[in-house]
């Protein structure tokens, strides 16, 4: 451990990656961490305890975002949710529709997408990437232009992990519906921070994530139509209607379960509170770190991440620098963030490397205050000077 | 909830399903589930702490095995690491061995095993399934005979799940070897309950899983040789060497490193004390118990595992009465308890309708007492009484 470790006040900035769980969600957490510990397919009082509970939470889950409950299939994560509907549905489709070896995503989504995709083009699948532009923007004519009758699945973010920024969801689906296509969303970003109404969005698959809404980490969830047929990717004991085998988390879903119930209730105090700090946060930034620019201004955007460009800065040095001076933050996606490659999003955004080289990704919590706030405004704003007398900025 | 669940006694024997967390696993985890929230893949304070958690539970849990750290891959439970071995190894042998397409288990396997071959049948594999004995033995000759140059993969159970049969896992692994194929082992309900050596056993993939030891749910683990190259199911930001991706269950898995190792140091004291017990339980049932039969009575089986057959009872109908009279006890596996069919294991040792109908798995923890296991034979022996006097025997 550093010394820097025990800088008594770290400040978290960095909501995109992992939240902190909510007090309320430990506590109805902790019964089945401990007395309720029955495998929730025993026939037995331990067994139908733990199933009541998943099941109620399913309803707590479906109730955020406008689903029955029957359409929620619980996953160990996003990621996993985000494999399961795109391979979910190639592995049906090569079954059933062998000539819709056609999928589309866009060039910014997030890695378990990306990948997911490039798996499939190994398996002979016809994968095509939609360009974004400058302000991470997908143009539905875009989409309509590469659509056809052989589409089998299209795959937008709801909102960007990196930049933030909101997609016209609600029309790319309609746009792939009229082809015949299958529409998918990775909303894992924008759960829980925007309302979400699945029949309203006419969407066939969205992806969801618990420890991005102050639950638990290893759960997550797959809404899914209830008259899509799937295929399975974890195959076994049946659980989940058979598309997702193996014991249940109980206290995850336990955990994701009231965590999606307060983000239902607190919807409308995080939009109101959390863009207010976003929108202080980048006032100060923009008026006192020199040579700073927002990127991604649109208003089409979530209320938690905010984006800057600090020219003249090495992203991954500031990132160590505050973390010396007790600020989480981060240049982009946590994900990427050890394998330290340059950032596929800015990439796709066309950023020049000195565009990118500068990125800071601050994203912030329901549980960050304004004190939080201005502080770390000043100590970001002596960062980025010492950095730049280090290297001087040119 | 009916009435029966005031009962204030319940005797928990359906250790196999599930077992409850030991409390210095709870309190390992805590921090876990509170103040150490960071994303293992962030490069700030919060996310180098929960990397290190990840990778001093990664020790842990290879010390349980004999094994290196860097041969450990977390996955969400023993049913993904199942899946994970075979697609693993069958999604990598079809890009670059794509003759071998022969694939090898039995017929009394674990749904996850058996649905996973099942899936692969379905792509093109060929599937051969090993028969067993009535005492639930698998004969190493019978694998010799079906085993040939374009033989992938075999997958035979460590010890089986209903009956606590265990295998000859080092000879079948060497006859695999023999003829090029690679060997795999759901040790799911083994690991922590015998001593195992993956090293000594020879075998090149080994599921775990964390909830059957007295570690949390949603987390388990897979073994994989190092030199062993195995595509992954879960796409995405490459957690896990690549293997499983996906931001980590961080407290799960600390949870289940706890758990390994604890089950480690105890080793010793879990096969005398379990296995008393099972004993004793076994004598008095046999004694107490009019037409009652041991099945698989053979010395290789684990400790905590005692399989009976009651004839002239519906396994059914003595679970759910037991269960009013406050035991928590199986048919057999917990997973397929739910869909009421009979079991495959059963029928695979080629038990009678009789034989089988007749069945009650009553499997012990390392929490459970002599006291209670007097109980349960009593509770037991009026429970059969009654539900024979109502069904007579015929």
């Amino acid at each position: 451990m550093s010394s820097s470790d025990s800088v008594p006040f770290p400040i978290y900035l960095d909501n995109a990656a992992s939240t902190p769980m909510l007090d309320e969600v430990m506590t109805e957490m902790l019964p089945y961490l401990k007395e309720h510990y029955g495998n929730p397919s025993s026939l037995h009082r331990f067994g139908r305890m733990t199933m009541r509970a998943i099941e109620k939470a399913r309803t707590r889950v479906s109730s955020l975002i406008g689903c029955n409950r029957s359409e929620v299939i619980f996953t160990s994560g996003g990621t996993e949710a985000n494999n399961l509907a795109i391979k979910g549905v190639a592995d049906l489709v090569r079954k059933t529709n062998p000539e819709k070896k056609h999928i589309i995503t866009s060039t910014m989504e997030h890695e378990s997408i990306l990948e997911a995709f490039r798996d499939l083009e190994g398996k002979g699948f016809e994968v095509e990437y939609l360009p974004v532009t400058k302000e991470a923007q997908i143009e539905t004519t875009d989409l309509e232009r590469i659509l056809n009758d052989r589409t089998a699945l299209v795959s937008i973010m709801f909102s960007n992990n990196e930049v933030g920024t909101i997609q016209r969801i609600s029309e790319l689906a309609r746009v792939t519906h009229q082809k015949g296509g299958l529409f998918h969303t990775d909303a894992v970003q924008a759960v829980g921070k925007i309302r979400i109404d699945v029949k309203q969005l006419g969407v066939d698959l969205l992806s969801m994530s618990s420890h991005k809404i102050n639950g638990p980490k290893g759960v997550g969830a797959l809404y899914k139509r209830e008259a899509l047929k799937i295929a399975a990717i974890i195959h076994g004991g049946g659980q989940e209607s058979t598309l997702r085998s193996g014991t249940e988390n109980v206290h995850g879903i336990v955990g994701f379960g009231k965590a999606c119930e307060i983000a239902a209730q607190r919807m409308g105090e995080y939009e109101t509170k959390v863009s207010a700090l976003r929108n202080h946060l980048i006032d100060r930034v923009l008026h006192e770190v020199p040579n700073s620019r927002l990127n991604c201004s649109t208003q089409n955007r979530i209320a938690n991440i905010a984006h800057f460009t600090l020219f003249g800065v090495n992203g991954e040095d500031l990132i160590i620098k505050l973390d010396e001076l007790g600020i989480a933050a981060s240049t982009g996606s946590a994900c990427s963030s050890r394998n330290q490659t340059s950032s596929h999003v800015l990439k796709a955004m066309g950023f020049s490397y000195a565009e990118s080289t500068g990125s800071l990704r601050l994203s912030i919590g329901i549980m960050n205050t304004k004190v939080e706030i201005d502080q770390a405004v000043s100590i970001l704003s002596k960062a980025v000077e010492e950095l730049r007398k280090l290297s001087p900025f040119d």
